[in-house]
């Protein structure tokens, strides 16, 4: 080691990523492009099988790495993070499961408020298209067989179909 | 895609890597060699600051990728898995949180027999010298100022000295 | 014991019993009937004095004992069973805290869903008057001194008179 | 000691305080001017940084203690307690994090329950102007910029501007 | 119900049955007998697969049971329990988790004390031969390979060696 | 308040107290003295009934509160904080629970380590003679009947007599 780590330009994204859609990588692509590194923290890690967290952070992180992979981007990390539910803790749970980070993107008030309120740099982050790509987007075009591919990159379809994701999607939607 | 994943190839390490040293890697690069893709997973992860789990999720995750990344291995994950202290749901926390394996690689009595329990298929882990190489060897050179840096990977000894590992590790084992 | 068991034909009902109804008791005869033995799981076992829980697990194990034996059914077994809110636990959950099972009667999807991706085999559950029986409706007659005593087991009305369990949930159900 | 502690006069009162607001001055005062002593339970201690639980345990407690030495309260305890979420469990959590006490105040009916259940003599709280004093009132002046400071006591009112109180819980009730 | 209840004579016994032998045998048949019904508690009941607790919950269940059965005792019910790791909160686990009752029988120190200070009427347990007969015997002697089965009831030893319960014993004893 | 807070000589002090003696008592004194305010942190709050932890949080408040006001003593707060066996979040969760401080007193390496990674102030705990204080020395004399009233403030003898805690300790180190 000449000079060692420099983690300033170290960046976090976070989110459920219920499943990394088309939004998410432009995000994902413009911060990693001015950061040195980016961690990519998923969060609520232990919920699946819910209607608004249909799929495991083990299906999560696979989809996610391998749309970033597809894209050409290589410098990041992926980390799976159990929520606690006790806010105060949560910055400093993310901070425990990931490797240094020295910037925050979020546009989530209160992701920005908590991370603020820790120190850390937080900086707004890139606007995409949030009518047309959201989880909720996705998730809604699942259960009533739309078409929801469009909105993923191909990777994460691809998986999702593998998974047999829509179909557990639509299941766990019903009632008995 | 064309033809799908097969995870038939794919399999998981898991260990607690406190910190990396070269036995592990070893491990590793025999397991990765024979392997289409192994999970790395980080046990215990939210433990740290302890005289036998003295390092974070997050600075284990950094000193493992980067010490892979200077072998040349690409074809792995990292993921931090929480104990939830419950063996009988251990597999299954693993399972979770990591992309799809089915090969599982340990020597470890507890861990073979729950993983065959749950239908894996384990295999042995790769032999090296365990007197030489262990955490435990590790922790004790650096508490006692021996000769920890040949026991581990040159990028794992870069980011123990850049976080003062060694001394967060001998300051934690004193005693008032 | 010269053959041992053979779980094959052991099967297994889970619930909330909040509390125990007729519905239920039509569901628990026809598989008792159709079982070897079956294993009644009590979900949700740590929540009470809620609206839609009002009665502890140990309060329903009685109810649903005497219920049983009262319609002269005699191999089960009841486990109360915690949750620990990660569905892609339930199932080893499940699997952890009661004796060996095989088959799972159900009509709830996610039960299905998540017991057949577990390997177990998933059969439709008896059919009843879901109109006229369901805990909701016993609860809401309950809370609004109805009829419910001719919804649920006779037994299951002396324990709830005994513990006085109606006074109990319309307490929980006022506001201050 | 001759005497020994009576704790036959030891009172508990036990809320959120998000914060607290002079209605539960007003408790308070006549609660501690006919009891010995008084526990004061900040409830739901854990949470935080939400829109209905926007202070943390500490910044609570250090509201409730200024407010009442401010009105020249001096006998009492301020307790954090983290709730469980078990219903079952929850008198027996305040008894052990709290100094003893043998009566306790609410008009609450869930808490008047639960502690009537565990033997404890259950008084009425005070009555006061319930419609113009409450956490929900106080919390959506805030939000709106409205005159939150006139329904707070005023050593409340300067903590929460010291700590920006109101500008994070405008922050955190936001959305992206 | 002409009567309802009398709980007066409902005891309940504790243990973690690791596994059930032949002194809990001995204790069970005359509290039975001198009881209207035991409650039988599983305690720990999340542990298994370790050398101390190799057994889950289920599988102690099924051992209880039909060690029972066969000695032609039924007034009892089996509740597994899991631990809180809080001592004052112990009794009101118990409680929340069995049907109602009134005795407790035990010599352990720590359960009389817990139970004493909550009300309830604490008994001496009968007596064995503690020195033949107890879980760590057994547990040493399926490591050792030596003569388990005379120490526990008939049914017992045909369930563990159905599940090859000492192999397991063994397995999880090693060392890699 | 013209002004505001000042909380730059607002200290923390944190221990078990189990229970608070005339060494805890001197350090207390002294930090009093130099501080505006002080927190007194209860940790591991949630345990009692123990060898090594034998009181409730609620009981060692009451203690303290009383050895405190004896000594005339009244710039405290007394805060019982529950572990949450994660070190790495511990000065957090004293941060979310304590009203604010800036300083930290401590001898304890670990506790300095941590707070001082996170930041705070951290002080040396002024000397007292360790042979004849400490917790240990006094538990070991209550469960021998030795003389443990002279190494206690005499307001926690008085509440230790009234609970009879020493009988208490004595029972739950037996052995059944």
């Amino acid at each position: 080691m000449a000079s060692g780590h420099n983690f300033s330009n170290y960046s976090l994204i976070i989110g459920r990523f219920q499943p990394i859609h088309k939004g998410h990588m432009e995000v994902i692509k413009k911060c990693a492009a001015e950061s040195d590194h980016i961690t990519i923290g998923i969060g609520s890690a232990q919920y699946s099988h819910e209607r608004n967290n249909p799929f495991t952070a083990g299906e999560r992180y696979l989809m996610i790495d391998e749309s970033l992979r597809e894209e050409g981007i290589s410098n990041y990390f992926i980390v799976p993070i159990e929520d606690l539910n006790r806010y105060s803790l949560w910055v400093y749970q993310v901070k425990t499961m990931s490797p240094p980070f020295s910037k925050v993107y979020s546009n989530n008030p209160l992701t920005r408020r908590l991370f603020s309120e820790a120190g850390y740099a937080v900086k707004d982050s890139p606007l995409y298209n949030r009518e047309l790509y959201s989880g909720t987007a996705v998730r809604e075009k699942m259960a009533a067989d739309g078409d929801w591919r469009g909105l993923v990159p191909s990777a994460a379809a691809r998986i999702i179909d593998e998974i047999s994701g829509a179909e557990r999607l639509k299941e766990i939607s019903g009632t008995d």
